[in-house]
């Protein structure tokens, strides 16, 4: 008997999550929910059907895990606790700052409807998270280091695309590699905000846009481009559309710490993603969790969880037995 | 209150647990079980006691954890189920193919005893065991890969301290540069033994012995090095006593995956670890599965237990509220 999951919302995330679906054999596609007119929408999966946004409560004894996959921004605040009262669910709100806020709301939900809720899931947060918290726990005297890239800022290239001028952009973070490897030699460098990550934008302008504006207008706007070193590329837009489309992105985590009586010892810990579909690993991390939320819910769990409260043995299809044999 | 610790055997691992304890605040080192005579072995703890193994059974309550510090040889076997009659236990049992009986042994004891076992904790298995499944979790679709080193092989240093004329010898396992650089960019090579590492020997010669003789039956010692290029370096007792001493290692654990309806997209996840001390990063890990069996013991559980069942949060001191606001 599989896993029956819907989705709601059928963006990139939510694309990514009926792939995801595809390759897991004991998850089954139910249904996708849509703010837009179902008939509109089209979906991969035979078999899954499309229905409004307001339509989900009719689908609560069809469904054992509910992804939600809109934004941070607006979306998720709303939409996991207000879902959570009818589903298990599992979200991937990346606002850090807000997460304990949204933690509540969503534990005392959960709580009240006998449901489990997964929270935060992805990579950053998520997998990144799982990272600083085992190498900080292993290595209690040492320095953390996040390294974003190289990779898609969906931020970023969109105030690079409400400059005026711009037709097109997209604006890549990448790490320093100078940095990287001081980390990597367990230096323990110090790093500022530019020593860290540069900054590279890829533009197609409107015809006859003052480029040395745009420019300038870039490098020089606060809180996104004012910090960093910030190079700026104008191409044309078939070039834009033959090597800018995609959504790569991925980072470092590193943990550098001492051991010893004397703490004379020094280890390096490192994890790192290199991803070609930032929404697509994504989805395929929210899925393991789907997984984990459904078990736990049989089991007679309920309330919010992160990925800190669930045993890695839960996001595999396999058993504890073929888990310790092959993998241990 | 802190968590009482008893660490049975104090060799490096044992005197590595007693390093890990002192660099967190909430666990306390209680005694050192020996099968030495307990006042030939010194220890570095004020306040701790040293006691002969035959008296282990007399600090039954006076200890929360008892961390199993032999080898997985011939210790580890016997010690495992024995002790876990008598306290929550954690070991670092390593004999992979064994760890399912072993497994088996160690949980129907802990479960008629009421008390919880850990197994087979530390970074392989242990912190590479997490990391493959995790990656295998996410994606579904994909190769694994492990390297170890650059580091000390204790059973390959071993043999070559067997062969005639050899006074000292230490062992070096590398991975292989050029097949590190294919997997981390997706290559997905198919890598016999001999791609995957190279094996670097550093010898102290009996004086007079002939060393032609000796790189001769290193290179062509079958299991240990005839399916490897080996590289032997005699050197001076002096330059091994200064460079070769340490029992460095690590390694890097890759899965190269796809994603997408066709699977048109590849993602790469690497953990890698650098290590100046083998046992002393071994034992920060056994150290933190001692506080989540302390915890789970607390808790109510029984039973044998590995990584894959404990969830992250378990091996922090830190709370629920303060991770999340922190490090997810």
């Amino acid at each position: 008997m599989s896993i029956k999951i819907g989705i709601l919302g059928y963006g990139n995330l939510g694309r990514g999550i009926e792939c995801a679906i595809k390759q897991n054999v004991d998850m089954e596609l139910v249904a996708v929910f849509t703010r837009r007119s179902p008939e509109t929408v089209t979906i991969l999966t035979q078999g899954a059907r499309v229905y409004h946004i307001d339509d989900v409560e009719k689908m609560k004894n069809e469904i054992d895990v509910l992804i939600l996959c809109g934004g941070s921004a607006t979306d998720l605040p709303v939409q996991t606790p207000k879902y959570a009262e009818m589903f298990n669910v599992v979200d991937s709100f990346d606002t850090h700052a807000n997460i304990p806020t949204h933690f509540d709301a969503v534990d005392a939900i959960s709580k009240k409807a006998g449901k489990v809720s997964i929270i935060s899931v992805g990579w950053d947060p998520g997998m990144f998270s799982l990272n600083r918290l085992y190498a900080n726990a292993i290595l209690p005297q040492g320095c953390d280091y996040t390294f974003w890239g190289k990779g898609v800022s969906q931020g970023h290239s969109d105030a690079i695309r409400r400059v005026e001028g711009v037709k097109k952009g997209k604006q890549y973070t990448i790490p320093v590699d100078s940095a990287l490897e001081a980390v990597r030699n367990g230096k323990n460098p110090e790093l500022t905000t530019r020593q860290k990550h540069i900054r590279e934008c890829f533009i197609v302008p409107d015809e006859g846009a003052d480029t040395a504006k745009i420019e300038h207008e870039i490098k020089t706007m606060p809180n996104y481009f004012s910090d960093y070193d910030t190079t700026v590329h104008f191409i044309s837009e078939d070039e834009f559309n033959a090597n800018h489309t995609g959504i790569p992105h991925g980072g470092f985590v590193f943990r550098s710490g001492k051991t010893g009586w004397n703490e004379e010892n020094s280890h390096i810990i490192e994890y790192s993603l290199k991803l070609d579909s930032n929404p697509e690993f994504t989805s395929s991390v929210l899925i393991c969790y789907a997984r984990a939320a459904y078990r736990l819910s049989r089991e007679g769990q309920v309330g919010c969880k992160t990925v800190f409260d669930i045993a890695p043995a839960y996001l595999s299809p396999k058993s504890g037995e073929e888990l310790r044999k092959h993998m241990l």
